[in-house]
């Protein structure tokens, strides 16, 4: 099976760092050409559910303008311009929360949108979670911290009550990775 | 807490059935009002895994534009319009693989951008899947259907091999409830 190839990319909107939209000319493996391929350019986020030391997993109740009332969400956040993703990750859980962990894994690199790109995830489980700080988010949402045991997480995954795909898809995959 | 208003959509490209692109006029709870906020029209989708009356699960290998090589994927595709998501979903495993299945479970409704908007993902495991037709698939992508075991499904989850954010999410998240 062979990829599609890019023949030709061409930005049709710019509208800021957070969105350009481009317009793909893509050749299929039997030779048919697709003219006016869509294709998303939003910047990269990471994902992180925490562990704390003492087994608590470390979410927000929050607001997010695409979901409707209040979701639980994990630590999230944008990649800066060249910044690795895992720094990004650290970066974000000590700024929102005043956490550091000791130990991270990494839970993969998805494609947002497998036909228009969106962006990248990339998701981390971080063990060993403690305080070392006072938080210090410039998010513009409202949000509450909350320590959860893994049978609130559990639950709360099974009730739809983390709303968003990435938020959903993170805690759905570090839980099989976390102890029970 | 409180939702962001919208207090105007401009529309800002209008691209294809496939993609528009508004900007929104938006209030904060505290007042602030942010005005050019991007937001991202793009057709609702549907993802299901298939357990099979014997027991195995029923993925693709295949290509897709935002993929690197091959990867593992569930059946899938767009709503069309005025469809409902289990329609889909169940039109989709008939086209694409011939099968038809006894039960099915819902799996959430998730929001794919918490900024962006960009779409609707709704997530299905279809239990009892059996073949009834052949595949009738409109698809571009080249596909391969493979009958997978729990293990090998859970190992290609691990490994990374289902690439794509949305797959990734649903496979992770149809294991939960799937029987060991």
């Amino acid at each position: 099976m062979q990829n599609w190839k890019t023949l030709e990319r061409r930005t049709i909107l710019k509208h800021s760092k957070f969105l350009r939209v481009e317009e793909h000319t893509i050749e299929l493996p039997d030779g048919r050409v697709i003219p006016h391929w869509p294709w998303i350019i939003l910047p990269e986020y990471v994902n992180v559910l925490v562990l704390t030391e003492d087994g608590e997993y470390l979410c927000f109740r929050q607001t997010k303008y695409a979901v409707e009332g209040t979701s639980l969400a994990p630590v999230g956040g944008y990649l800066e311009p060249g910044e690795d993703p895992l720094e990004t990750a650290q970066r974000e859980l000590l700024e929102e929360t005043g956490y550091r962990a000791a130990e991270w894994v990494d839970l993969g690199h998805y494609p947002v949108d497998g036909n228009r790109g969106a962006g990248l995830a990339h998701f981390y489980l971080a063990r060993g979670g403690r305080p070392v700080a006072r938080p210090d988010a410039d998010d513009l949402e409202e949000q509450e911290l909350l320590l959860l045991s893994r049978a609130e997480v559990e639950e709360a995954l099974a009730a739809g009550q983390f709303k968003l795909l990435p938020w959903a898809a993170l805690v759905a995959l570090a839980l099989r990775v976390a102890p029970e």
